[in-house]
């Protein structure tokens, strides 16, 4: 059980950011709207998990790895919790400045791709989870690279003597940019847990 | 034991963001470089904390309330840990803009008063860990209230026609904001864990 909520939970975070991206680059406020329902199931399914692993590890006494799975599993709940309040921060710079874009012209194609790469790793999360995949949460962290490097580009636009908007496109500009930052951190964190959770290839207690 | 290095990470996690605050202000490298190394020490004991209720899960097999503060004390280390970071993000902004002041004369004051306010409430956060206080746990999502104001102040005076400085000043300025309201929020989830860990009077097992 615990393992399958796990894999539920990474895809409604993949799905939270999926739509957040969108509602950004298409400045759609109905689609932002979603995002913030999809978060409270994101909420209720993470405190479901809570609750089963305190249930495990109050009846069940696990010992050794057993014990460490589970901590790990609790981990990773909070992580997708946090990723999914970050698709909901995305969302709301949507909701904030429409129906002026939140996602300037100049900015969009770089958050785009910002998008794009943090839909890439929450993908490797769903996969790496489901599929007890160690390789793949081995190389998150290698391939968050690209992210790092589409923030460094963002910033480079927005301070360049030739940014042509204000003051306000930019700040809505930095503080995208960390929510992907953010969210792409915690799915390599994610990454870190999966190779205890699965290291030795078994299976959590159900 | 456990009880003992929850309070300890909590002032270390004061410390780290005291410092870093005072660095800004005083856009003192010397001083945002002893941030990082308070960062690593609060990373070790994390890591020292987790371990332990690894131990304590593994080994002595608590049940019903006993296994729920435990699961609790590995979330407030991982709130505190994250403080310990959000103190290394102020402190890397002083260091990335010396000799300019990250903090820019006309957010200086505002943001001064957000270092003071992240204080006021890490000092609770202490107080109520060290003294068991759930009665302090319980109010700090009101003193939090403090800070979400400042925040609403610094982005005010960034957007008014009269801000006199370009975009670079506004970016940190909405950075570091965002900074020091994530290290209270982090106060206030701490503040919910410490009511489910004291909230019968009852201590942790050593």
């Amino acid at each position: 059980m615990i393992d399958g909520t796990l894999v539920t939970l990474a895809q409604a975070a993949r799905e939270a950011m999926r739509q957040a991206s969108a509602a950004l680059i298409a400045s759609d406020p109905t689609l932002a709207q979603q995002v913030t329902v999809r978060d409270a199931e994101i909420d209720v399914l993470a405190r479901v998990l809570d609750d089963r692993v305190y249930e495990l590890v109050a009846q069940q006494h696990p010992d050794g790895d057993d014990a460490r799975r589970l901590l790990s599993a609790l981990r990773v709940g909070a992580h997708l919790e946090r990723m999914g309040d970050l698709a909901v921060h995305v969302a709301r710079a949507t909701l904030r400045r429409h129906p002026v874009p939140a996602a300037a012209a100049e900015l969009a194609g770089i958050l785009g791709q910002m998008g794009a790469a943090a839909d890439d790793l929450a993908g490797k999360v769903v996969a790496a989870l489901a599929d007890r995949d160690t390789e793949l949460a081995g190389r998150l962290d290698k391939d968050d690279d690209a992210m790092d490097e589409l923030h460094r580009r963002l910033f480079t636009v927005m301070l360049s003597p030739e940014w042509p908007l204000g003051v306000e496109a930019a700040i809505d500009g930095a503080l995208l940019g960390r929510f992907y930052e953010r969210y792409a951190d915690h799915a390599v964190d994610i990454g870190r847990h999966v190779l205890r959770l699965y290291g030795d290839g078994s299976k959590l207690a159900e």
